[in-house]
This record gives C-alpha cells, structure tokens and sequence, in this order.
C-alpha cells in the first residue's frame, strides 16, 4: 500500500504498523490487505464490489477494521460491505475512510448495512477525512442501513473534521424489541465544503430506543443540512438532539421530524443553532487566550 | 342572523349581544352586519370576495371583529381579507370561526394578510370550532400572511377545540428590522380528525424575532401534523416549541425546521410527544378524582 493510505489508516483507524484482528484495507477500489480471525470471516462480496463479514455468535471484544482510502484523483469508488452479526456477538467495527486528491475529482461512496442477531452489540466507528491540493472534489458518501435484532444494540460514532468537499451521509435504522440505536456525529466544515445528514429510524419495536445526537461546528463558507425522522410504531424512547455552531459565514440547516404512531411512544427532540456566545470568548481572554484561540479551544470542547 | 350563527359569536368572538369598535359578521358567505368605527374602515374588497381593513396610524386600544360562519351544509365559502395597520396602532383584532352543519359538507377558507407599519402593534385572535351531526365534513382552512414592518409586533393566538373533522392552517411571517412575531397555537382533535398546521417565519431584519408555541392533544383516532420553518436571514433570534399529548389512538407528526444563514443567527427549537405520564394521574387519582377525570384535568391546563 501507499504512503498516503498509510496516513490515511493513522488518522481514520489508529493504525500503528499493523492490525489486530480482523481487517480488509481497500485501496483505490482494490483490497491491500486481508485476514480473518477464528470468529469473524471477511470475504468477497459475490454480486457487488465489495466484503461480507460474517462475526459468530458469542464473539466477544474482537475487532474489524475495514478502512477505505482513495489516494488518488480520476476515482469514484462504490462499495458495498454487509455485516453479520451472530447472537449474543460484542464487537467494534472501525470503518474509516480517507480521500485524497491532487488533481481530479474523487470519491468514496461505502454502503453498509448492518444485521445484528439477538442480544448482539455493536460498537462502529466512522472517522472520515479529506487531503490534497488542487480543484479536484472530495467526496464522501457513506450509505448506513442498520437492521437490530431482538434487544441487539449498536452504537455510532460518527467524525468528520475536515478536508471533505461535499458529503452526504444516509443513515437508517430498523429495531426490534429490546433494541437500542445510539448515534453520536461531529461533522465540522470550513470553506466551501457541504454536509448532508439524514437519519431515518423506525422505532418497530416494544421498549426499543434511539438516541441521536448530532453536533457540528460550520465555518468559512461552508453549508451545513441535517434531517431525522424517528418514527415511533411501539411503546418507545425517541430523543434527537441537533446543536449546531456557526463561525464565518458558514449556514446550517437543522429538520429534524418526529412521528408518533403510537399512545407509548415518547419522542422528543431539541436544535440550536447559533454562534459561540460572546461572554465563553470573554472568559477565556481573561485567561490569556487570543480571541482565536478561545473560538477554537470551546470548538475542540464541543467535538469532543 | 341565524341562531346558529349567534351561537358561534359567543363562543369564537366573546359576542354579548353586540359587539364594541369595527366589526363584520360573514354568514354563509354573505355580509351579516357591518360597523366601521372613526378610526377603523371596514370595506368591501373589489377584486375578491373579502374585506379590506384599514386602521388609521396610532389608533390604540380599539377592536376589530370579523367573525365568520358557515351554518349549513353544501357552503364552500371562500374569502380573502386584508388588513393595513397604521404607524404606532395597537388594536385586537378578532377573527373567530364556526362551521355547522346536518348535511353535506361544509366549509370555511379565510385567507387573511396581515400588513403592518413601522411601530405598529396587533393582538389576533382566531378561535375555531366545528358543530352538527351528521356525515359531512366540517371543513376550516385559514391562511394567514403576516408582513411586519421596522419595529412592529404581532402576537397571534389560535384555538381549535372541537368539532373541525379536517383543518389545514397555513401561516407565514416575514419580518422587518425589530420586528417580533408571538404565535400561541393550541388544537385538540378527537375521532377521525386531522389537523395539519404549517408556520414559514423569515426573519430578515436585524434583530427580528419569532417565539412560536405549539401544544396540541390527538384523541380518538385523530392525527396531527405539524410542520415549521424558520429563517434566519439577518441577526435575530428564532425559538418554535411543539408538544403534543396522545390519548387512545392519537398520532402525530412533528417536523420543525430551522435555517441559520447568517452567523448572528440563534434559532431554537423544542419538541415533545407522548402520553401522559403515569405519575401525574396517579397523583391526581390520590386526590379523588378518576383517571378520566385526571387525564381531562391535566388536558385542560395544558391547553390552557
């Protein structure tokens, strides 16, 4: 592999030199690098490009990492990755990804969808980045389809900090009973970068529960859409939480939508979107902090 | 007038007999009674069916009725008003409406334009209510276009209780520098009702306002839509809170969006559905009353 991909796998998948567990790493559309474990079987996809990753029942604390790169520009990279999660399976999945250009457009568009088992949990880490110089569009377009199990849960961890011309993010969740979805996204944009968002749960589920929060800092220029919709077809818990910072010139879009289909279900949801307060900026140049440096410091706060 | 009709001015316009300052009373789509006062002109619309209402710069304190009511099936009543309030006026201004009907459908349109000068300041009330028996659709479905001049205010206040089998409000406000729109909506719907209320509020001017309260009961196998829109164009700020309480089947829809194009820009919003909580019938049952009794209780202060 490259020294880019190489970059790219520090940043998106903490990557030290070599894997621990089970990994595919993709390269410009081709794989640079594979291994099973003993419980987690990662094989070509037979009708599409891209892997099904088979975790067994009962598999504990074992990783997948399926990092993504594009190093190049002139590529437009499409994959499909399906997960299988076996019952009562515990496993993180880091499936970062990086895009690169110096020249022509490029993209990642990574569709994967998730299937837990009964009572399997999930922990799926998503870091996106962008690099290079030139004209040439970054874009990532991750497509996200979990489908959770009787009380299987997954949680999302969603980064996106910077060097990404245009993204759009779908993500939709199905849960059964017992089922918990929770989504933590941080999206910061600067430039002329966009950023689409959309989130679709459906709630099916006796006693299942989402919680949704997104965070997201628009600078320079940059255009920021977030929409949700969580319907509630059961006895369930809803709660969407949108907060959004603007600096420069960038804008935010926040449509979150709650559907109450049934007399138990309990949907909430709060936006905000504004400014750093002036009085936090004050606060910290008593400190001895330019008036920069106080912006950024509350904005690593609020990513964090 | 019908005694159909003066059943409705007592109910949707505080009618006693007669009513103090302007006034017009639409029955069945036609003029029933009309009073201009010194300072405010009550005029036929030439191009529309409807009614222009003019209120000269700084009257105070006086009261505008324009109570309509459609007390028969078979009426699909259609009509257009438009208001022009002076520089610095402080009026109320009424607009109740009843729909009645035994037979055939029937239905009440009233699309109204609110334009108000600099300084100006207007209390709208719109209350709503439905009655008969019978299979035809009692229909409301008002428009309401708010334009606010520098400085002006308007605060709307609109009721919907019962008897409306199917309402679609549309409202939009465009404000001016100064400007501060107040919109307190409250429906509760039973049976097979719909109801479906829609706010676009751009807020263009500097230091432009909007605090828009939503709180709506879906009994029966009623259901609700809401749907807002607000637009921060300039430095001002945006608050929309919608809740919404499900008995038996009920359902709802909640879907507020906010638009932050300028970095001044500080928009807010709430939402929250669900039944009541358990607790507080039981809290209310310890008191003596029954959880019908409770439940109605807890409904009324909500909707108070």
């Amino acid at each position: 592999m490259n020294h880019i991909t190489e970059e790219f796998l520090k940043v998106v998948s903490d990557f030290q030199g070599k894997f621990v567990g089970a990994f595919n790493i993709r390269e410009n559309g081709q794989c640079a690098g594979r291994q099973s474990t003993k419980n987690i079987k990662i094989e070509t996809k037979q009708d599409k490009p891209g892997l099904v990753i088979r975790v067994m029942p009962g598999t504990k604390g074992e990783t997948v990492s399926i990092p993504a790169c594009v190093t190049q520009g002139g590529i437009d990279d499409l994959v499909y990755n399906d997960f299988y999660i076996g019952e009562d399976a515990d496993v993180t999945i880091i499936a970062g990804c990086g895009v690169h250009t110096d020249g022509d457009d490029a993209r990642h568009n990574g569709i994967h969808r998730f299937f837990l088992s009964k009572g399997a949990h999930v922990l799926y880490k998503e870091k996106h980045i962008g690099t290079g110089n030139g004209k040439g569009i970054r874009r990532i377009d991750p497509v996200t389809e979990i489908t959770l199990g009787e009380n299987a849960s997954l949680e999302m961890d969603t980064v996106q900090l910077s060097g990404v011309d245009s993204t759009i993010r779908t993500t939709s969740g199905t849960l059964a009973a017992g089922a918990k979805l929770l989504v933590r996204e941080r999206i910061m944009t600067d430039g002329n970068e966009t950023a689409k968002t959309d989130f679709k749960v459906d709630l099916n589920g006796e006693d299942s529960g989402v919680d949704l929060i997104s965070r997201s800092v628009a600078k320079g220029h940059s255009h920021q859409e977030f929409y949700s919709r969580i319907s509630g077809k059961n006895r369930c818990m809803g709660h969407s939480e949108c907060d959004a910072i603007l600096v420069d010139q960038g804008t935010v879009s926040a449509a979150p939508m709650l559907d109450a289909y049934h007399v138990d279900a309990e949907l909430i949801h709060e936006a905000a979107i504004g400014k750093i307060a002036g009085e936090q900026i004050l606060k910290l140049c008593t400190l001895g902090l330019t008036e920069e440096q106080a912006t950024q410091r509350i904005i690593e706060g609020f990513l964090k």
